[in-house]
């Protein structure tokens, strides 16, 4: 599974079902689970599950359908558990808050309630820096 | 330009030089210009030349290609003017932030300097919510 002959990422041990996730969402190439360390009420990590593609730069370069898939899945999980409207986020590079060297988008979103409690995502909040 | 038959968004119009705009690459296909209310030591707006797609969602269904053109130039950018690390952003919907509906991605990175008050983006902070 690994790119590189090193140990299987975090995201191949969750695919192996060696790790245990909420998974939300799977096809034949992609699967989608929950983060454990959530920063939006609805917060979804969505991965393929080959590990061959380090980032969404190499990704895009290397297979558009399957980023093409990913991102369809991205937003069925957003309609599912939220309303269809999120944010999709890809950090390339450890400076930008990668931390998992396997491709992979986070999917923020309210809760569906639409309860402004439930919190806004606003333009002017694209990431402290 | 405007799938709508209303006016051509304010993206369009840039493409068409009506609105001015620090342009850093162009392609056929898409353009890449500095957000007028950057959120980043470094921060790009890239979007495609075509209003056809008002977000990532109907672009990788309409177009997965033209998806993988946009993130290329994303990255391309994120090297020219920072050091290649970069978060890379859609916001789907009015809840999630887009403010305009042609689809586009924010590129947010550090100033090249590699200088810690230049900013890092922290995997916590994907967005206040």
């Amino acid at each position: 599974m690994s790119a590189s002959g090193a140990e299987p990422s975090v995201f191949s041990r969750i695919v192996a079902r060696e790790i245990p996730a909420t998974i939300v969402a799977e096809t034949d190439r992609i699967i989608a689970f929950a983060d454990i360390n959530p920063q939006a009420p609805v917060h979804i990590v969505v991965t393929t599950k080959t590990e061959e593609y380090r980032n969404v730069v190499e990704l895009a370069a290397g297979d558009p359908g399957l980023l093409a898939e990913l991102v369809a899945v991205a937003g069925q999980v957003a309609t599912e558990l939220s309303d269809g409207q999120f944010r999709l986020v890809f950090n390339t590079g450890a400076a930008a808050g990668q931390t998992v060297f396997h491709v992979h988008a986070h999917v923020l979103a309210r809760k569906p309630s639409g309860d402004a409690a439930a919190g806004l995502l606003g333009e002017g909040t694209l990431g402290s820096v």
